[in-house]
């Protein structure tokens, strides 16, 4: 999934790198126009370039994924998520990918993702560099993860018979997102929101919800309950006004 | 070393990727002289890049080196030379680097490397890709080959710094409990428990909660929340009562 790209090039390189490691659909949020046309009418364009889906967000673009994992070159920016390197990272994605869908995002080639794009994520994962330079050419890196994880597949294609997870199937990003927005609105309707804090506290609690894990079940039960406690607070905050 | 590249953005690649995973003699062999000129003094190329060697043939390149390695993608070409799946390839090239230089040799984007080339290699190594799409772009190439170069150095170098843990400090059984009643006292408020099904309902809860893991800091913060949230439901219930 590309996140803002500038570069048609890149986008094409990306496409080419999926095909290569037999990687199948491309998302891109919010490109820069210009390059997505561009990238779609080179020629040499794959099919799965022409295939490319196209979101507003992130947040729809990963709605279906069990996990949300977000690509970073580690800079200045102080981190709130889990850091896997890249081999690490790649193999718990493939674990995953054997049952359900995962988005793995790649941010704009000047500053990456941002931080709203980064509380849509599970985990973070980094390719390891030399530490004085970290910033890895957006085809390169899209490259690079997928070689990792199609490598992977094939070291370990013996068909592992894993237990059914006791917790069950995993929540999707939709769910967490939709738990998300309903506390915020009990939040909201209880008077504990400023407007200004409204986007950190998004932030904060998609952050908190991924550690939790949740199942799908789980989801359920909370949507099942914070339904009903945004339903009082709104239909007395509607009656007392 | 390239041999024969034409596109100064693929040379300006093949740089950048050498200086993310820590190699340092570029070497190019017979280049398009536009494609070497535009890519030197290109914005941001690096002294990695200023310090490339040019040379006429191949031959010359790669005769200080203890051992040569051509990339091929294994089209139609008959394959006279041992071939070897890149990670297996890579292990091979990091014993040798350790006592003596070793070569790598990327072809031209068009046609790869030529017979005259392949005959200075000792063996050769492909990228493993999908059987029908096993052509990988220049830049991408390089940047995927010094990536498993990299990666065996650091696997074996192995210490793998552990990340602190992001979520630290567990949260209590008690701040658990103190949740649950929370959960429990918002739901009562906003007439979705039956007296019933309260227990049934606190052990769902207490279940749901550890299997979430909370850190110290994830109950403080849940708690803040719906105390919140509670005092808003019990409020607007004793004012309409």
């Amino acid at each position: 999934m590309l996140v803002a790209t500038r570069n048609p090039l890149n986008i094409g390189a990306a496409a080419r790198a999926m095909s290569n490691f037999g990687f199948q659909h491309l998302c891109v949020v919010n490109p820069y126009q210009v390059a997505f046309r561009e990238a779609r009418s080179a020629v040499g364009a794959s099919a799965l370039l022409a295939g490319a889906e196209e979101f507003k967000t992130v947040a729809e673009a990963v709605a279906d994924c069990t996990l949300v994992v977000g690509t970073t070159a580690v800079g200045r920016r102080e981190l709130r998520h889990p850091l896997r390197r890249l081999e690490d990272g790649a193999r718990a994605i493939r674990k995953r990918l054997a049952s359900s869908s995962v988005a793995l995002l790649f941010g704009s080639e000047k500053v990456g993702l941002s931080n709203e794009d980064l509380s849509q994520c599970d985990w973070l994962m980094r390719i390891p560099t030399r530490e004085v330079h970290r910033s890895v050419n957006l085809g390169q890196a899209v490259a690079i993860s997928l070689y990792e994880l199609a490598r992977s597949t094939k070291a370990a294609r013996a068909p592992q018979k894993r237990l059914p997870a006791l917790a069950g199937k995993p929540a999707t990003a939709g769910d967490l997102e939709r738990i998300t927005v309903m506390l915020l609105d009990a939040l909201r309707a209880s008077g504990s929101l400023k407007t200004r804090s409204e986007v950190i506290t998004g932030e904060k609690l998609r952050r908190l919800l991924r550690r939790h894990k949740l199942s799908a079940a789980d989801a359920e039960f909370w949507l099942g309950m914070l339904r009903q406690i945004v339903w009082k607070l709104q239909s007395t905050r509607d009656s007392t006004s």
